[in-house]
């Protein structure tokens, strides 16, 4: 291991804006396991962030009632709500961003992650191209470890905007970069894309880069559990691209091996950060919740709604040992807001079919829908991955949809995944209302120190300074003010 | 007036479930105004319940940021959430009824109205006919003041959940006389084909009788602003069935001077309520919100949920020169999940279209579109009555559609008005899951004595118990133990 090293490959990169050519050293030094230094006004020594990505209220709502269909349980975030001896605070946040009343993630995570709204698509950059100060950055100069945990590719969207900064959101290949030069220390989820030699377009060898800096490099679910307990940086990636739907990897005996689900990741996360630094903010995204949304899929929504869920309760049951824990625990926006529409017998006709769902409709349906396709092979396909016997009139309306002889009246639902999710519709009746964001103001909840910030109606820019003043690193800013640069205003 | 002749009517009935004959003389005097009586021990005198039938999180969303567009100001709602000075209590509300995940309107208030979960449909009556007393009729029994409000007849499901027993919502014309036997005070909506008895199939004067009994009759606007300050009840019927939507009512000159708002009538209502009896228990209603989800109506949706929230404002200035008052904020379910999916421009271009709209498609468009409608006629029908120039392809559909040429792939939008609604969304991006209610957990907002027992998380019929503890009307309940009847449980 060589934490100088990298601590003062971070203090050199451009990108700390000046603070960290000051206080390199020091940071060094602060960063040490029980060093108390900086957070001594905070009360709370961690921050664990928990982002579902594109969660609507039918989508928080479908997790919890199946699940206590199938479990006799609620979900961690509903029990957490029921738990009137833990002191929780959750009311509706405000998302827009600087120039959209409806969000993207990047400019939602970009938010929360500087404190300034910014423009959909990009990730902390001001109008003025100015780069604000990422939370993670921020912390790591208070001396704290860093982390990002989630399922989507490590450079999507929700956890650059609380580390990076890029123009375009689509830059991820310079998002890994400013990661590794920013000395972020414990990196999981999808992505190996951008971090591999062979595959990035500069052939820039991360994996390399982040090795030599001292990190483990890791790339599947065994040795994500087989993580010792020293106290070394951490990069996992554990595939290409998105980590896949908990529905598929459950129902596919290679991914349920190689990819570890959402709560494995956080453990392990924060197992390692409790060893590194003085204390931590670790940011934990379900974040192909919005995905299953965009493509209006129930089964790859409500089980990864689920995984999420279960990472909420590794945390929790951290918090528990670790109370100096802040646990925020929200969504970005929402996302087609769908629903389930009837429950004669309280919804048990709906969960059964749902039970038996074995993979998304977007990676086992929607691939076969083309212009040759058969009426038997789409009624095989609802069949086999969904366990539905769809109508003639439900699959000649396909049949006709992909040959361009049939149409949808609202020009968001005319797409082929929303013709397969009426389908499933009007078996199920759970539906959606396109397959885009929506303006829905969205739920938060926190519980520890620092929760008592959170009032009944947040704007998204405040959480930044919640975090900031419940860790007690305002001083931070402070020093920054004395050098002229804008921390966060 | 003859109060006391009201009183020993409401005595004499059997509903009263035996209250009635042991305490009659007794709450003839506890009612008179200024006797601390029977709230001895409640923080609470009054309470305020408003209800916005049928809000989904995208509803209450939608006004607030049209509001903020239109006049820079918040919604009450939201508004009281971001005021920290006047604690407010919130949380989600789990609306579920004795045998469906998905309530309907009359299950829903029946678990406030009488604290338990019945089947839909049913009006507090059990599963084996026990007829469960209701708020209304509890709070009578302490001396309370009793007052319905809504923009639907005031016989509908949501008022009748707080003061009727019948076995179907649909007995209208039984719960107007059962309004009448148990002696409500103040009764403010729609509704006169209940009461008439040239419309009553019975042929009873219930106008009549409440006249008798001291009640002032009005049936409208004018004599509704004209209210002396007399402490006699009130009967107000404004129409023969519903109230017009809001919008509907803004664009008709004879609507606007005949009916009033919801606002106007929750003032007319507190203000006589307040000189009636030890405090009081009133129900709001903004009933068509409901409506105009089903509908799939935007405008409409719109504008009577921020007639809604005119109410809320009212509720809230009355409990500022009344502290003791407790104020509920909530809705019985969502309905449609709808929301905009766009707002490049913070909205501002779809707030600008929707402040053109001048009525609502449901009474100015669908009627007319029948399977003899013209396209040139379609296309007149959006422009006059939304502003909107729909495209030949949206002429098309419609024109197929009401000629069985053209159809929807799910079942609970194969319908005129769920395409008219996909017109419309292709120009406003808002979207609807469907016509009918929706299973997700909704928003529960209270301040004032009492509210501090809404948690993070509330089972709806918790809301029955919250109101009588604030009350401190929970003796009856013992009362009425020692004579071995149940009447919350
Ligand atoms: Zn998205
Ligand atoms: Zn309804």
């Amino acid at each position: 291991m060589d934490r100088r090293r990298f601590l003062q490959l971070g203090a050199a990169s451009p990108l700390l804006l000046g603070l960290g050519s000051v206080a390199g050293e020091a940071r060094a030094q602060q960063r040490q396991p029980g060093n108390a230094g900086s957070s001594g006004n905070g009360k709370a020594r961690n921050v664990i962030f928990l982002v579902s990505d594109g969660m609507s209220m039918g989508t928080l709502t479908a997790a919890d009632q199946y699940l206590y269909w199938r479990d006799e349980r609620h979900t961690h975030w509903i029990d957490l709500y029921m738990q009137r001896d833990l002191p929780v605070h959750r009311g509706l946040m405000d998302m827009s961003s600087r120039n959209a009343m409806v969000t993207d993630s990047a400019a939602a995570a970009a938010s929360w992650g500087c404190g300034h709204r910014v423009n959909n698509g990009s990730v902390n950059i001001g109008p003025d191209d100015e780069e604000y100060p990422t939370i993670l950055q921020i912390a790591r100069e208070a001396g704290k470890a860093t982390g990002l945990v989630t399922t989507t590719t490590v450079t999507h969207a929700t956890p650059a905007g609380f580390g990076a900064n890029v123009a375009s959101r689509g830059q991820e290949a310079d998002i890994a970069k400013q990661y590794y030069e920013r000395g972020y220390d414990v990196i999981l989820g999808g992505g190996n894309h951008y971090f591999d030699p062979e595959r990035r377009d500069d052939g820039e060898d991360l994996y390399g880069k982040f090795e030599q800096a001292g990190h483990e490099i890791i790339r599947d679910r065994d040795a994500l559990l087989a993580l010792s307990d020293s106290d070394v940086g951490v990069l996992g990636t554990f595939s290409n691209w998105h980590l896949p739907y908990e529905i598929d990897r459950l129902h596919n005996e290679q991914s349920k091996q190689s990819v570890p689900t959402l709560a494995e990741m956080t453990d392990a996360a924060l197992q390692r950060l409790n060893r590194i630094g003085d204390g931590f903010v670790l940011q934990v995204e379900g974040g192909r919740v919005d995905h299953a949304a965009h493509g209006n899929d129930l089964g790859g929504l409500l089980f990864d709604q689920l995984a999420f869920d279960d990472a909420i309760g590794v945390a929790l049951a951290f918090q528990q040992e670790h109370p100096d824990t802040l646990v925020i625990i929200t969504t970005d926006h929402g996302n087609a807001n769908p629903g389930f529409q009837a429950g004669p017998d309280l919804g048990h006709g709906q969960f059964e079919k749902l039970s038996r769902f074995k993979g998304t409709g977007l990676t086992h349906i929607v691939p076969e829908l083309n212009e040759e396709v058969s009426r038997d092979t789409i009624r095989d396909r609802f069949k086999e991955t969904l366990e539905l016997e769809i109508s003639d009139r439900e699959t000649d309306m396909i049949y006709d949809f992909v040959r361009g002889d049939y149409e949808l009246p609202y020009h968001r639902t005319n797409h082929i995944r929303s013709l397969v999710a009426k389908v499933v519709a009007n078996h199920l009746d759970f539906n959606w209302i396109g397959r885009s964001h929506s303006a829905d103001y969205v739920e938060l909840a926190a519980t520890g120190p620092g929760a008592e910030q959170v009032g009944p109606f947040t704007k998204n820019t405040d959480l930044h300074q919640f975090m900031l003043k419940a860790l007690g690193i305002e001083a931070v800013q402070e020093a920054a003010n004395r050098r002229g640069v804008r921390v966060f205003a």
